[in-house]
């Protein structure tokens, strides 16, 4: 079925003109980034895995994309008051950058135990770090109580029309790169949080390839999606689990990307943090590339055999590589 | 001056349109890698780096290009004799990796303290590896003594004209993709061993950019280039210096090499194996990439001050990502 008809009871889902739109609105500032392929993974798998190395993207991870195409149509008026958001880390960084580039003063809400990496670079795109303790504080009250105070526009991480068209904009591009090659994949695997990516990269795959099989990736114990989608509504992580997939930890998926997840996606996978670990070995070893924790959890489904890779083509979504120096020589030793 | 007219004395060494032809050759089996930038490594530097990074070539090193250049036109009759090598890795990695898709056998003479990821990934492309001491054996001797015994084809690993215009291709395209930004670099930093890299480097360069300034790179105690370069003939490394840049202790420059980068380069340049280290975890920090030590001396250069990089436009040539883990752990640490 068409991806319009699917979504065709979601109103505020972002279609694939809003994908090609923000295609356009990041060309020149986001990196075009390769889709990369390495023989030992595809021995690995027995499939032939095609990678998309979003650590090569702008600040490092895939949050650039959305961060610019909601900011970048911000007014004059809008831009003078400054923007807001609360971030993990890598939607932090993508907001300074972004904002940074237009001019515009931002505050980002970032959790007090954040990567060193994360929050040093979000303080030096320009930003005004304010931290806040996980466990016992709400980040969207902090970004509302900063945006009432000095007027400031929120950008939310995932759950808005203009964030998931930006993020789409890396499910156009594997989808022009696979139609390049000759490819047709069969299965996409995609790291998942608040599930913007995922959600936009769905949107851009189901459109090229309507059978394609997409596969939401979560660390054990932050498997919200997964749970979400397979009880049909949105379900909160359990309190007390741990990951080092810092970038994973959202509690709950969003409003509007579950309602698009829920219509496009098959069933969630989860894997541990030591079949993640090996996954960034792997990328180190093979790519020579950098994947942080939760950039390498589709990679890691591929590889623990969470998901039969064997004789299928398959696009694994590298989301980003913020890591530390010690969590990174960790996890390849 | 031209490079034509430059090189009129050194009869065996390939012109810019033997490197035209070997772009041509390698097409489809080698990457186009990218030029990279970061704003990061600009305002470390003052300058403005253009990061060609070869880790992200065929075998995680440049050397596919050369060895490509040279197995790919052997005749049939040749091919079916084999080739052999000797290389402390990575242009055993790539007669490897070229002698198996032209479906020839490989054998490769690497020294016994090799990388063990080298070593296994010249076997894993179905090589014999036989390994030698590099204090007391002459690894030229045991490969001519196996040549001698089978009949295979030698592949030197930099001096002889093919593998040179096949390195070659690495300034070709640098050339056409600072051309593509509209850049005119200033200066070009290489690392450098036996100095096939560098030399077709600097052909395809200097044909571009005439008033390019351009530095061989190489790690203390193994200044050979840098040395001969200065006294005008070819000097060897002294015994018992130590480096971590396996993929740079070759202990005298070629005589085909030397001859011209003799006429082509200016002064060379050597760094510590701390500035290297320091390289090393700045492509990891900054561009989210795996450089091996060999591969990271031309940054070290440029980072460490042995070459001052402010308002200038610089190539930088990133060869390649062959380390092993606690290597690399270390390195960035």
């Amino acid at each position: 079925m068409a991806v319009s008809s699917l979504l065709s009871d979601v109103p505020d889902a972002p279609g694939i003109s809003d994908i090609a739109d923000a295609a356009l609105r990041i060309k020149g500032y986001a990196v075009y980034t390769p889709l990369l392929e390495s023989p030992a993974l595809n021995a690995l798998t027995g499939g032939r895995l095609l990678i998309k190395a979003e650590m090569l993207q702008r600040i490092g991870a895939f949050k650039f994309r959305g961060a610019w195409n909601r900011i970048s149509r911000l007014s004059e008026d809008e831009l003078g008051r400054g923007v807001v958001t609360y971030s993990s880390g890598n939607h932090g960084q993508a907001v300074a950058a972004a904002a940074s580039l237009l001019g515009a003063r931002a505050t980002v809400v970032m959790p007090s135990d954040a990567p060193a990496m994360k929050t040093e670079n979000t303080r030096r795109h320009g930003a005004v770090v304010q931290t806040y303790d996980r466990t016992t504080e709400s980040r969207e009250e902090i970004c509302q109580e900063i945006a009432d105070r000095n007027g400031a526009v929120i950008v939310p991480p995932f759950d808005h029309p203009l964030i998931i068209a930006g993020q789409g904009t890396v499910g156009l591009e594997i989808a022009a790169q696979s139609t390049a090659l000759n490819l047709k994949p069969d299965i996409a695997l995609v790291p998942c949080s608040g599930g913007g990516l995922i959600a936009g990269c769905a949107i851009a795959l189901k459109e090229q390839f309507p059978e394609i099989v997409i596969h939401s990736v979560e660390p054990n114990g932050f498997d919200d999606m997964a749970r979400s989608l397979e009880s049909g509504r949105r379900v909160t992580n359990l309190n007390g689990s741990k990951s080092f997939c810092d970038a994973l930890l959202t509690p709950t998926p969003g409003r509007l990307t579950f309602d698009i997840n829920s219509r496009l996606l098959a069933k969630g996978l989860t894997v541990s943090d030591e079949d993640t670990a090996r996954a960034m070995a792997a990328v180190f070893a093979h790519l020579k590339l950098v994947a942080e924790p939760g950039g390498a959890v589709a990679l890691a489904a591929a590889l623990s055999g969470a998901i039969d890779c064997r004789d299928k083509t398959v696009v694994v979504v590298c989301s980003g590589g913020n890591v530390d120096a010690s969590v990174f020589a960790e996890a390849i030793s």
